[in-house]
């Protein structure tokens, strides 16, 4: 089942060099849900052929514009189109008011409804807790209140061995893949675990952290995650500049994805004054060597 | 000296087939304004390559989505350049109270001042008036208040025959520009107006409406325009929906244009549901010859 992480836009500040502002899909299984919403998103989405109505998850990091000033159009966008289905948004302080004076201004009642969850943004929490993953928030460090989010499969249940079990109830089936042993009303064991199932499909995971200064005391919240999208707005010469504007340089990004023993780091969140990409992608890949670059149109998978 | 009417964008709603929502930038002499600022707008004057920072005013008809959802990230991007100059806003109730509720969560201080005037929309009145402009606003039927707007050059001073004029003071030539004959003090001509000029240029006028149903109300307002965008949203097939939606048909915008004896009709705002315009220009044509599609990418020059 498939974990993708689509990446639709990069660029920070303003968009520069044909890169478009911050926002990514994730497809998990049959969920489809967003992080940050840059204006022209709901354009990148079409040229990327994600489909809106499918969405049912949208987490914006913070409120400066390269992050959500898409959300608008693409909520107004899925009303047009007679949107039914529930939205669940999850944003800082001020986003859920931004939107409704947009909808009083515009004279517009929704078609569908939204559920609107605040993040407090000061200690990790859990906000999301679904039959298929849980999502925790991550605490930012940037000039504004800012979170991160940390996407966790929920565990799988383990395979069943087919021509094993052809005989078995469906309640002993159940508690086999749970990884349980079938016992009698002695505890005696009837049907031994290992002996029907083979071992549960692996829970993958992904992290989330734009905009923010380095910050290693947030590495426990993403340690060993498969895959994390770490910003990296500045090459290491630019250090200065990037602790002025809360920001973290590319070789930062992979010292704390080494620290935090990611499988693969991914960069984005580029400044403007890179045209060329690559000096940010090389620096990076002398701290931790499996480093992509979260180029838009790009999209990274998870294996099971 | 140029008058251009550069098209970023006219398709309603929703963005579709390719077509962006509504923004026109106009190139009059040496000044260079916006009405509307549809979302993606900053992508779409880069690409066609026009410079933000030479903007000077932006009017905005309304705050449906599609008109004004590129305006904040806009303004952010000419604060990032580190714009200084001024800049001249124009719109409804609403527009500065969300623009300040963006800047507050932003934590944004523009490094430029914005000279905001809140268009009261019921009656015409004179918005800008500027030595080289005049602008007015045109009161529109839609489903929340909305305005179009006329931009009416200033009448341009006579020319002179330059050969016939070297041996005269400056406060004569001055006088002869303005079309006055230069008396003594018997009020006896010494020189004739028509021996040393030739008639001025004339003053070139485009007049937008847009959103708005079908009103002969306004006509006097554009009386003769040399330009005016008109939205036909629709085929006059789907009538009944343009008076439901406070819109217009391809029909009404060119029996408009043809009772308003304008010089040209440019119609916009096009339903999603038509991915083949030539229609719409057909049906217009039928009853106003001079009709052109207004899509994006194209610009079109007011001739002096």
């Amino acid at each position: 089942m498939s974990f993708e992480v689509h990446i639709l836009g990069s660029n920070s500040a303003a968009p520069a060099h044909g890169r478009h502002h911050t926002s990514q899909v994730l497809c998990i299984q049959d969920l489809q849900i967003m992080i940050d919403c840059g204006e022209a998103t709901q354009l990148q989405m079409k040229k990327y052929g994600l489909k809106k109505n499918r969405l049912s998850h949208i987490f914006i990091s913070h409120l400066h514009g390269d992050h959500f000033l898409g959300l608008i159009g693409l909520l107004s966008t899925m009303h047009l189109n007679g949107r039914k289905t529930d939205l669940y948004l999850y944003g800082p302080v001020g986003l859920s008011e931004i939107i409704q004076l947009h909808l009083k201004y515009a004279n517009t009642r929704l078609s569908y409804k939204i559920h609107f969850k605040e993040l407090q943004g000061e200690e990790s929490e859990l906000i999301l807790d679904h039959p298929k993953i849980s999502v925790y928030t991550i605490p930012l460090q940037h000039r504004i209140p800012c979170t991160g989010f940390l996407i966790k499969e929920k565990p799988k249940p383990k395979k069943l061995i087919k021509d094993r079990i052809s005989e078995l109830s469906v309640q002993h089936i159940n508690t086999l893949k749970k990884g349980k042993d079938v016992v009698d009303d002695t505890g005696k064991v009837i049907y031994k675990n290992t002996d029907y199932t083979l071992p549960a499909k692996k829970s993958r995971s992904y992290a989330y952290c734009s905009d923010t200064k380095y910050n290693e005391d947030i590495i426990p919240l993403v340690d060993s995650v498969d895959l994390l999208y770490h910003e990296g707005t500045f090459l290491h010469e630019n250090l200065e500049r990037a602790e002025a504007t809360y920001h973290t340089t590319a070789k930062q990004a992979a010292i704390f994805a080494q620290k935090a023993k990611v499988g693969k780091l991914l960069i984005g969140h580029f400044s403007n004054r890179y045209k060329d990409l690559s000096p940010i992608l090389e620096e990076a890949k002398t701290e931790f060597d499996n480093t992509a670059l979260a180029e838009e149109g790009k999209v990274f998978t998870i294996e099971e």
